[in-house]
């Protein structure tokens, strides 16, 4: 397969091999049965999420749009098959791409062999392979898979072909999963934004003049759309919930160190002074826990000696509430950029009914120096001052991406560090680790994913609500709350959510997203979903997801979309 | 107390400063009742273990004689007071300074303070505070203590003195320990000997013309003396293990971030690319086991947010071996540095104990590249090129001792890294790590701790049978055979151990080796304890630690000296 991609080391311009990805991808679009309509720009509406029932089948939209819990049952009990599951979410993936731009290919032979191994299986054994048995997942591009490019954004890496799948999907595999299509992300990966110079830009199905987020956002999208029920995307700012809130699924970032990311490729590997961490993207909050515990049951530590060895530790996140009230912090705003109205308003709506909950204790929280977290995490970012980045892509002569350009060029943090810099920045991170565990007297903290709902495309500049907890390497888990922006309930500049009148920013960051609200107003952000952030103490991924649970049968919100 | 220290910044010289130090030291030990004889250096003998019993009263021998499993359960009975104890412990610590020189100072107004609180409360409450009531633990000097200097072995940090009590010493404070004694450390704490213009040279009490190791080579020396029978080291490289073995007691490295740091001092803070352990040293088994225990217990992760929260799996490790053997890997030789004949011998003797035993297996264990190892890890010590360290030394004029000499001015691998090279270097590490995680089938390796026994002074230059489970971070534990070396039975050069007669070194660090038996023989390394080493998996603390149970019985050695 290598033989055939044109690359950059074999002569060709970066325009070409752009072209050259984006004809491959159509490709493997094209084999799909029956054939997808063609959609020109115009039939594509702002808002793109009916879209799917009025282009497929009865029988594809039974499956598509059942809720995964029910997915799985089906596929594990053999009332539906795998390759049945999977052709239609091949179709679905391969129209949200039409719709959204998401995808980067299908790969139609190696999952249609695999599903019917899967059947095969089933058929013989009576019993499913395993918790995921027949499970179609999802797959950022840049989560190697065998025998696929592995580029990661860059135009000058594309023809690196992965020897194996990435280990995260060997234990997938070993626990039933299909593996079916690969997801844009943006050049760099360090975009909150999914804009590439091999793929262009990935927008939101809600409101396509919105960003889906990243820089998984390829991920959002698609689950947006149920194009997936569950995938993987990655994070080391917010891009696993970034995405997760501007499409209204969850997502959730684990502790670093539990899930394994061999076969995953990157700029700057053997940095460890943040850490990204893998995880998964999923229409429901059980299968961000099935593919956690999935993954951990495999015991990922004996072949990727990184790891932490802690197993999924179910039975005492069951405990862990048990006879008590879950202590939740509530932040609705970080003290450095105030959210825009709707967040606001969906905070209150949610905390209003858990004040109400005999389950869920509320409890301000004072944020704690928010803004040194950025300074500290973002100067940790590029170690080498972006060096390696540039690099990367100059290989090529590929243009800058304007976000791109925002983190590498504008950003005031980047410095190329010596080793005596690094060790000092080091320990301020763990000075400000330490400060902020001395103040942690709560179980989860309920806050904001971003200072708004899915932004404009290229202004999503601050990445403190997310990457806050990157920085203390703390679980947290995205979910949505069913509500959207609204111009009826968000236009009203004298609603309570309401910036004050005359309002006078804090400083950039927060002048720069006021100034978006100013600008684009309610309007301008119509059909955004609203999601939020629940945070938990570091290695406590699993009460996380229990206090997640709780929360949310507290606030009436449904666990499943 | 800070205001009297004699210090460089107070405009004295290095030899005022260590002179000062010393006076400090010996004005706490002329605080004991009865005062301690005088002893001229005519009067120590070459091996000094047999003193303490000639100069110290019946009572005195009676409590620090016994095994420290039955100190305890005397402190927690009541049988014996704490007061009691901590004064004959004080007493016994003093002669050992006296004799190996392994005393920074003693702490006796803290330690009686804190005896009589103890005693009064277990005459309220007729019970112990804790599962260490009013065991004495001595603390290697750079582990800090409340109001007490802080210098980590370098003559111009003489001057820092401790806010409060480093966060390992408060765990075991609520346990119930008393701190009593600190000890000595070398100049960098770099050194597997002890050796700084401090305090000079610390020498090993079995034959004072060798090195107690280090760099807790003043916990090594006072515990083979019994002036302690639980004290505190550190480990980046041997320094727990080699003092340890030097001395003839129990040493355990666990694997790192298990027990908390915070409160010591060391150079290169915030240097992350090996990360150093603090842990256990004692003359029991048991006391390895209580002592981690105790700490964790105390849950220091939620204090110490770098730490993971792993607590003590006692019940796992329990049912570790139930109903199967120990699957034990032998090497014998690195195959880097061969072994003294002592070594070998001792090897031997253990191994052809354990191949009777029906609870364990014996494989042998082919080593896998342990000089590309050193390699990668003797280049991640001194990321800066040894910059620090040699600012610390600067600070002060004091001269570099020999050993800091070697391996930070003719250690070949010493380079001040870029980013770049450091991110290379983490890789290298990464891949290695799981190249031996990949090989790893065995439950523990059996192996020797060094390539001899106790070395003569300023010799000790081969690390790699102890900084091969750092650089892997597996947990290593280090106990004592009970044989020693022996001029009847090393010195025949023809016996099985012995090297082949014409051997032919393998390289440079063989040939020092070779050169050092050749030079001095047995009667040159007469007396020095022969002690082995037991290697773990990574975070199988708990596990190693039991397998080392089995396996002392299973060759039917003493748990406890």
């Amino acid at each position: 397969m290598s033989t055939d991609i044109v690359t950059i080391a074999g002569g060709a311009t970066w325009q070409e091999v752009a072209a050259d990805r984006q004809r491959h991808r159509d490709a493997t679009i094209a084999q799909l049965e029956p054939p997808l309509p063609e959609l020109s720009a115009s039939e594509i509406p702002l808002n793109t999420i009916a879209l799917p029932k009025k282009i497929l089948s009865e029988g594809e939209l039974t499956i598509t749009d059942t809720t995964l819990e029910n997915l799985i049952e089906k596929l594990a009990s053999g009332h539906w098959t795998s390759t049945a599951v999977i052709k239609v979410f091949m179709r679905r993936a391969g129209l949200a791409q039409k719709l959204t731009n998401c995808v980067t290919e299908l790969l139609p032979e190696r999952a249609l062999k695999r599903a019917e191994e899967l059947d095969a299986y089933i058929a013989t054994n009576k019993k499913p392979v395993g918790p995921l048995h027949g499970v179609p997942i999802s797959v950022k591009e840049h989560v190697g898979i065998a025998d696929c490019d592995l580029n990661a954004g860059f135009v000058g890496w594309v023809g690196t072909v992965a020897k194996e799948d990435s280990h995260i999907l060997q234990c997938l595999w070993d626990a039933g999963a299909v593996l079916y299509v690969r997801t844009t992300q943006p050049q760099t990966l360090m975009q909150i934004e999914t804009s590439s110079n091999l793929y262009g830009t990935t927008v939101n199905p809600y409101n396509t003049s919105l960003t889906p987020g990243g820089s998984s956002g390829g991920e959002g999208a698609l689950l947006g759309l149920r194009g997936s029920l569950l995938g993987i995307g990655t994070d080391i700012g917010g891009s696993i919930r970034s995405p997760a809130a501007n499409n209204g699924v969850f997502g959730f970032k684990p502790t670093s160190l539990r899930l394994p990311v061999r076969g995953w490729t990157a700029t700057m590997a053997g940095a460890e002074h943040v850490i990204a961490a893998i995880g998964p993207m999923s229409t429901s909050l059980a299968g961000l826990k099935l593919f956690t515990q999935a993954v951990l049951d495999r015991e990922p530590w004996l072949r990727e000696p990184t790891l932490i060895p802690i197993p999924w530790r179910e039975e005492e996140a069951r405990r862990a509430y048990e006879g008590r009230r879950v202590r939740v912090g509530v932040m609705v705003d970080d003290g450095v950029v105030m959210p825009h109205p709707p967040v606001k308003r969906a905070m209150a709506g949610v905390v209003e009914k858990l004040r109400k909950s005999p389950n869920v204790e509320v409890v301000e929280w004072k944020p704690w120096d928010h803004d040194r977290a950025w300074s500290i995490i973002a100067s940790l970012y590029f170690c080498d001052g972006g060096a390696d980045e540039l690099a990367a892509i100059n290989t090529s002569g590929e243009p800058l991406r304007p976000l791109s350009h925002w983190i590498l060029k504008e950003n005031p943090h980047v410095r190329r560090h010596t080793i005596e810099s690094l060790w000092a920045a080091n320990l301020e991170r763990d000075a400000y680790r330490t400060g902020y565990a001395e103040r942690w007297d709560i179980d989860v903290l309920l806050c904001p994913v971003g200072p708004g709902a899915a932004p404009k495309l290229e202004t999503s500049r601050y990445w403190g609500y997310t990457a806050q907890w990157n920085l203390l390497d703390y679980p947290a888990v995205v979910f949505p709350t069913r509500d959207c922006v609204s111009v009826d309930k968000d236009g009203d500049e004298g609603s309570e959510h309401a910036y004050p009148l005359g309002y006078s920013p804090r400083g950039e960051s927060d002048k720069y997203n006021y100034e978006l609200w100013r600008e684009h107003g309610a309007e301008g952000y119509k059909d955004a979903p609203i999601s939020l952030q629940l945070v938990g103490g570091r290695y406590q991924d699993e009460k996380l997801l229990r206090a997640l649970e709780i929360l949310m049968d507290a606030a009436e919100l449904p666990r499943s979309i």
